[in-house]
């Protein structure tokens, strides 16, 4: 017979069934013992009346296979259970598991640490892994959406010789006899294949030596990257990443509803994203908050911005605009009317900066300018200087923090709750 | 007027149109000149008569505007040609492009290395840049095939605190006060998520610090990587090896004919792939080639055994079966019939080795034992044995590395032209 899943069984009631997974939960009431299969589909009640001993006295997460008959059973969990005729362990285990996770976890007694440091097990519990259901999900759909606009898809070094941005925040790496550092944005490489392919986008892992432990840092995290060639300016790629999320979400929306309802988060349709100049989120922040906040957001600044538009606009997400050129990267294009303003963009949700992008200078003299003003050496970006000294168009584009994108959307606590490993100041294992 | 790709000028004919590009090619013929735009689709013709100074000096690769008239021209590339009506520079480039670019690249006249230092503009190359297309649909029909089968996607740490196979080609990371090291291979996550998922895969960068230059290594390629759950034995992965290229293969058929051709390559169908033990190819060798190879299968051997099959199967395809275990990974499963062989598998196409696979163990006791046998500690594997402590089923899976893949597809001459900015051991730049 073939192996059906656990939530196949609804259109097997009265036949036979084989079933392969993990021993969830026992529970034994009077002669009967009832054991909750889990497998990559869900869980399913099965029940034995007559156990014999290896059955009696099965550990939880011990890999079994079930071999029995489907039943409608109004009093077990979908209304359905199975009547096991044969139970044959594969895998027996007698270690008692560290932290309960037949249930939903309850953060208030276990720590982050000692979910992390047990992750190989407490990544099965069905609330958790359904985090992870959902990024795949979402990196699905952000590739799903950009393929069908006609993006490439690239593969960009992660060991690379100069820091893009010229900065800190850099894990070095011994690379035979050279001193290298691992990639912190894929921004030089993305912009170079829009002089080849217009349009591109990469998922990849960038890496932020980033000392200060928080709520929203991971020292490696998934980089949604978009990169797009002729454009107008900045609104094009607001408008693009409009679209984009509003793909993204729904596509959520529609595939994952059991994993959403898990967490209790009904996804909004995204229509129009509410934009607030940089100055003017300041000037907010000082008069309806009484905070200042003169050299830029800080966490509390993004938290009350957003606020700050859900009670406006009721929405979720808000666009930061028209940030001042010094605080913008040397690659970011000034705007010609004003130019102590640059062409950047970030976009909050929910409280936290997920993505930031803009329009990138494209001509070869104002970049290597830009790249001297910023004390920055134009030989250590030669490669970079290459692709615009043989023409590039105007081109610009952003990044998602997948992880983050993952954290706000379900309302988790820590951003490291959003990644399978968390890599962080002090956790390199597991 | 909204702007078209150069491939849809064929269903504008006698309309006007906008086209944005870079300047491929320029010709003059009399009075007239010839215009050869490129844009992401592919290369027009445009025609103007009384050009202006501005045209007249062009430099290759600028990147313009041409708004004009299509019309059908027998003797223009595609029989379409567009007559100019307006030519606005957007990026005019005065350097003289330092390879030729438009056209096909001659190998035997320029170096690899001169072709990777300009690699900003030879990718622009129409044959250059088609490879990238190609790794593109392949990284795409690996998930889709996946994601249809049930897989999930998953993002497993590149900053890693163990070696995988305890072994030596690991690149140092300065972790904060810690070294760690880039991950050689996703194969503990990936078991471990096994546990969690039950099928798995994942896209992304692995790290060898292999000291060798070579035809066919790189130190940092994409691995194309899968693991599953409640398998039979080794047979169902080489089974579900073959059906996710066959899919793979014919997804490039289908959707890159136009590239394909450029590198004169015809897909055959896949399938059934043929098999050949370990010992038996080492005979065959001997046999056949009078070549010993009694250790292992040397880059020679590999490709004698595919010339074998192609002439005896017509085959460009061959698993390699049944490895000694003194020459498998420690997770390795041994055959119970003969514990010196292990289930573990390589696929070979076109002479080099693009697979490597193989059913693990599961055993939580029996993995403690082998890893002890190969004289390494099983305290520092401690995060993964934590996974089959608590119960892990019969599993195994596969890596494909994605550049040899493509290389081998095109018959490339090197690995390294199937990477958009390789790394090899004196290679860090661009």
């Amino acid at each position: 017979m073939e192996r059906i899943l656990s939530n196949q069984c609804k259109d097997y009631i009265n036949k036979k069934v084989v079933l392969f997974g993990y021993v969830h939960n026992i529970r034994k009431l009077g002669g009967l013992v009832f054991i909750i299969l889990r497998d990559k589909s869900g869980i399913v009640q099965t029940i034995i009346e007559k156990p014999d001993e290896v059955i009696s006295s099965l550990g939880l997460e011990s890999v079994v296979k079930i071999s029995g008959r489907v039943r409608e059973e109004k009093r077990a969990p979908n209304g359905i259970e199975v009547e096991i005729e044969k139970l044959e362990p594969i895998v027996l285990v007698k270690e008692q598991i560290p932290i309960e996770i037949n249930k939903p976890i309850e953060y208030s007694k276990v720590s982050l640490d000692k979910i992390l440091s047990y992750r190989s097990v407490t990544l099965r519990n069905l609330q958790i892994r359904a985090i992870f259901k959902i990024q795949a999900g979402l990196a699905e759909a952000f590739r799903k959406f950009l393929n069908s606009e006609g993006f490439t898809e690239v593969f960009t070094p992660k060991i690379v010789k100069t820091a893009t941005e010229g900065g800190a925040e850099l894990f070095p790496v011994r690379y035979f006899e050279k001193r290298a550092y691992l990639a912190q944005s894929p921004q030089f490489y993305k912009q170079i294949m829009v002089g080849v392919f217009e349009k591109v986008f990469e998922v990849g892992y960038v890496f932020r030596a980033e000392k200060h432990e928080t709520k929203r840092h991971l020292n490696e995290y998934v980089s949604l990257d978009v990169e797009v060639g002729f454009i107008k300016d900045e609104e094009d790629l607001m408008e693009l990443h409009t679209k984009l999320l509003r793909y993204m979400f729904n596509y959520i929306r529609e595939n994952f509803l059991e994993e959403l309802e898990m967490y209790n988060i009904k996804l909004p349709k995204i229509d129009k994203i509410p934009r607030v100049s940089f100055s003017e989120a300041i000037n907010i922040l000082r008069k309806k908050y009484k905070k200042s906040c003169e050299g830029d957001l800080d966490p509390e600044g993004e938290r009350l911005i957003c606020k700050y538009f859900k009670e406006e606009t009721d929405s979720d997400l808000v666009f930061i605009t028209l940030y001042p050129r010094e605080k913008s990267p040397m690659y970011a294009m000034p705007y010609q009317e004003n130019p102590k303003l640059a062409r950047k963009f970030d976009l909050l949700y929910k409280g936290v900066e997920i993505t930031t992008g803009g329009q990138r200078i494209h001509d070869y003299k104002m970049l290597k300018k830009s790249i001297k003003e910023r004390g920055l050496n134009p030989e250590d970006f030669s490669f970079y200087l290459q692709a615009f000294r043989y023409g590039m168009p105007p081109h610009g584009g952003f990044g998602i923090g997948l992880e983050r994108l993952t954290c706000q959307m379900l309302e988790l606590r820590n951003v490291k709750e959003a990644s399978l490993f968390p890599r962080d100041r002090h956790r390199l294992v597991p």
